[in-house]
């Protein structure tokens, strides 16, 4: 996982406080987002997207807070393609490089025809005038972000791209905001814009989760020329959600190198940031979450156990400790006798078969309610029957 | 979405009972699985796993139980390879076609040597004995899953496999037991498998979620040419989980005509499934799971409400009523003028500017509580407010 010179080293614009706050149930105060972009500057997310400023006094007064409290991440601001927008933008983040003013330009016809109501050529002279709007205004870093760009026509979709990068953008983001896209498909998408914009403008990915795809999808647009990903803490975000970042980030870490790319974000802090966005927004437990799940690192199978007990890479390939968390063995009906072996090895008790029989049906083979101990816990009963059944068993302990 | 004949039709084993229930917090008693069996087969899943039935009472009784309710389905039963396993088994589940025995060959050297302590040719020799007793017995559709296959040698497997097949074994199944796969590299195991067995042998895949890339890993299998694809519920399963059937499933309804591919299973009633299994084994709500969570269907945003009011389509790809499930708008900070108009419009009032603003302010963009109101519940508030109301703004209502 060392950083190599040949290897592209990949960013990310973390939309947790954006477009995860946006869904139902987890909207969050100002005091609230900029607590969690400390946390994600802390991780080492490039740049923080803290709100829609223009549609809320909440979100104002959290970019405002945001844009002041950040000492080395960027932040970025949505806006629709209206200088109005931009300009409640500007007031509340101010006018500097690192502030990036990100404005949406309608990618297909459908959304043209029953969102907006506009024609094409309505589409393209707002963004014009939005962004020149932004530039006129000092600002460097202007994304052009097409909306439902995996829906859109090219011969549009081209016409956008060179509006936004006459007009002064220097970042395009393309949308798959409906969860629409195959992994070819998007693939291909990226692979066009890349080409057609050159190495000098930034390319970014904005992918949705509805088919289960927005990991695979981001990480097809990286391997197509995609400097960057659009994600949120856990996913969180409309509908099925938005890209993980911590699972783009963690298949950097692990996969990279294949690829050719990197990031420099800590798996870690972003796990401390996550448990911070959970305790806010009262997110669900998960048991499996990728990663994040409270049993990601555990294991209740006899038939694991008896591996793991010897070299955790039997079944462990992602490392709980790369995430800052702990591997946890459990003892339930789909447990064997070598976790049983395992606890007596510790207490420094050589069982006998008679012994070992005795506790793998008590406590194991014939626990029909569901039980499930952590090791702890069963080594604290099998210290109290030892004691209590010491005439039986002999000093075993 | 129809069934071309062009079209080559995927198979599912679902492995909820068996690998979801074997991770901690998943147990579930024979009763349990055996309604969870028949709502599979509503569903119209080919095969149930049922469990491992030398491993404990309850998945002896949980096969027994399942393979005499089963009139559609056929079912797998899980064995070391080890003829004594093979023999329970055969008890539990009977000797029929309709009984899938599924033997596990210890793939990689790793697993050889920490997990198991035997050489190869102890390996190779165990899956020989196995599956010929499993023969002698009458079976006919015998499985050798190759554990760890994603980081086992290849000659090793390729060994595996002859002595599989030799011996009468008709199916060979990939895990990637710890989520190590690529999308890349998984497609090329499958790949090479694929040419080696033929087109008589079934190809199995059996992915882990470690990295978040189960489905993918599968989809990729499908692609490179396996036949059927190991996945449970909602994803649940050792770790992060296995495959979620589900995710798999919508993708061959949406884009299967694209890759050749296609399943004849029903996404609504695996959603009833789900739904039985999440009150059996008490999983938790997710708010964005794909397909599943509560709020996959539903959005808040005024951004968003503003299209969909017009035209589903616009922030709807995958469509809640395939799964059986319904659209839900809901009111918070994030939605717009634009719900309110349409509840105003559905209680037959025209509202003037400022009966909106009033409801705009007091309701929507001053509501800094993280309320999130469901579209019923505010049409309630607001006829409630315009009767009581009525002199201020007329007889509106």
């Amino acid at each position: 996982m060392a950083i190599s010179k040949n290897n592209r080293r990949i960013t990310f614009l973390d939309t947790t406080l954006r477009d995860g706050e946006q869904a139902p149930g987890n909207e969050m105060g100002p005091e609230e987002k900029l607590k969690l972009a400390l946390l994600l500057e802390a991780a080492g997310v490039d740049t923080i997207e803290t709100g829609f400023p223009a549609s809320s006094v909440d979100d104002f007064q959290a970019t405002k807070m945001i844009s002041e409290a950040l000492t080395t991440s960027s932040f970025a601001t949505f806006s629709r393609a209206l200088a109005k927008d931009v300009k409640i933008a500007l007031e509340a983040g101010g006018v500097s490089d690192k502030h990036l003013v990100m404005l949406v330009a309608t990618g297909s016809d459908l959304h043209l025809k029953y969102k907006r109501h506009i024609t094409r050529e309505d589409g393209l002279r707002e963004i014009a005038e939005a962004v020149a709007y932004a530039k006129s205004e000092g600002i460097k870093n202007i994304a052009v972000g097409i909306e439902d760009a995996s829906r859109a026509e090219q011969d549009y979709m081209e016409q956008i791209i060179e509006t936004a990068l006459s007009s002064g953008a220097n970042q395009i983001i393309l949308a798959d905001t409906t969860g629409y896209s195959t992994p070819e498909s998007f693939y291909e998408l990226i692979r066009f814009v890349r080409e057609k914009v050159g190495e000098d403008i930034k390319v970014s990915t904005h992918c949705h989760n509805d088919l289960g795809l927005a990991v695979t999808n981001s990480l097809e647009a990286l391997k197509a020329g995609a400097d960057e990903v659009h994600a949120t803490l856990g996913g969180i975000g409309e509908r099925a959600g938005n890209t993980s970042i911590e699972q783009v980030v963690a298949f950097l870490k692990y996969k990279g190198e294949e690829y050719g790319l990197e990031t420099t974000i800590k798996l870690d802090k972003l796990y401390e940031a996550y448990l911070a966005l959970k305790e806010t927004i009262k997110l669900e437990d998960s048991r499996m979450q990728p990663l994040f799940g409270t049993y990601v690192f555990s294991t209740a199978a006899g038939i694991h156990q008896q591996g793991m007990l010897n070299n955790p890479d039997t079944y462990e390939y992602v490392k709980a400790k790369d995430i800052g968390r702990e591997r946890k063995f459990y003892v339930a009906r789909h447990s064997g006798r070598s976790i049983l072996r395992y606890l007596f090895k510790e207490l420094g008790v050589v069982p006998d078969d008679s012994l070992l029989d005795y506790f793998y049906n008590k406590y194991i083979s014939n626990e029909h309610n569901g039980t499930c101990y952590d090791t702890e816990t069963l080594k604290g009963i099998l210290v109290q029957e030892l004691n209590s059944t010491e005439s039986e068993f002999g000093e075993a302990i």
